[in-house]
């Protein structure tokens, strides 16, 4: 008895594989890290891991990234887990705030340029982009979003944005979703 | 010999989950996540979710929560692993910070209300709390702090706090558990 | 056939425990704590606990722990997932940017220093390090960094640091692996 379901927690986990496999995404070398197991014939557990790429336009910018996350969480077939966001760069950072009236993003970027203008703080670094730096840690980089049910916990107003401080160019940030597939 | 241990797995499993049922909160819907799984008939592996909702009373307050996450990692049963927790606002921030003396958290809401004042940076979202979305942002949306041995890793003076920036308002905040299972 | 790759992973599960039990560090009580299971004949999953300490000489430093962090990583034999470093500390922050150029560290010092006075602000707690807590709390007091084949996933010019605040001290650093082991 023992055995016979074992065998049929093996073929779960082959068949939840296979599915997953079609979704993976280019880090350089292979990008989706998936890990996935049987466990009392309901669920499969893994952790997938995708690559976003984001293209700024402007020297200050906030980007929203919530579809992309969404769609890629959708595709993974997880149901339950934490998603943890990771940007790549050091003038960049990832924050969630308000999607609903841009002003929020334009009056963050505006107060962070007030407190930390890019020039007249004798800063030293050479490359004119200390405050970017600054930026960026104090936004952080990375963030931690809940799921539910295959569902994003964010709230009514929440979006996840890439906030760019050292503009315009192409961003990497990777997406490592953490938790239990459902039932395949 | 494997068969019988795989069993005895399949019995510790469902009679955790029962022991787990007993923990959940309300999310809207389902709002206790946990997966399990009996590994070396020694522990089970799960993660959990609860909700825990902070009522504020003023604009900008300190609201400590460390006790609702320790009473709820309590009943989890888990032994070691990550407390994620994470804000579903965007005019309000989690923070880990000194639980002590109360002047610390005075000092840290007046230091942020200096450098960014209600009024004044020529804010244009109109519902006149740019500065608390920024505070968010600065402060961020997640806390996670390991656990071990069934305790949060906190160091001698640390708390976990909801910041709040815009209140008073009824706030939610969700708790993720991931780790491992104690012996059940 | 089911029994037997069962054992196998049994076998696999026990060797994988011996081999992570030689990286222990100590945290007061035990400090490396490792979950840890074969799934499809394939994989171990685990998860890992380090401390790290570190040493302060000055109030204010930025402090690079990357190659601690990579060293447990590598030692750890884990594959992929997250890293979670957590700083003990309401003085001390972590945080990811730029380990090129020291004049990076230097600006973002200078800056909050220039944004947060130690003295100046009217602060009521009495300890004259006020600015060090707030400074924490904007900074952080975790980062998480994903991991792949063994290798964490930062960026070209990204390290991990800790930002000394109301040093010259001693910090404790808890550093938690979560992810899959490679094949043992």
């Amino acid at each position: 008895m023992a055995s016979e379901l074992f065998l049929m927690h093996q073929e779960a986990l082959l068949a939840g594989t296979e599915n997953l496999r079609g979704h993976q995404e280019s880090l350089g070398a292979p990008s989706c890290q998936y890990r996935q197991s049987a466990h009392a014939g309901i669920t499969l557990q893994y952790e997938a891991m995708y690559t976003i790429k984001v293209r700024s336009r402007e020297r200050e910018q906030m980007l929203e990234i919530t579809d992309e996350v969404r769609r890629r969480l959708k595709d993974s077939g997880a149901r339950a887990g934490v998603c943890v966001l990771f940007v790549r760069h050091t003038t960049a950072g990832l924050t969630v705030n308000e999607n609903a009236d841009p002003d929020v993003q334009r009056d963050m970027l505006h107060a962070l340029r007030t407190l930390l203008p890019q020039q007249g703080l004798n800063f030293l670094h050479a490359e004119e982009n200390s405050d970017a730096h600054i930026k960026a840690t104090l936004v952080g980089s990375s963030v931690t979003v809940p799921f539910h049910d295959g569902e994003l916990l964010l709230g009514r107003w929440q979006g996840i944005f890439l906030c760019e401080f050292d503009g315009g160019r192409e961003r990497q940030v990777v997406l490592k979703i953490i938790g239990e597939a459902g039932q395949r």
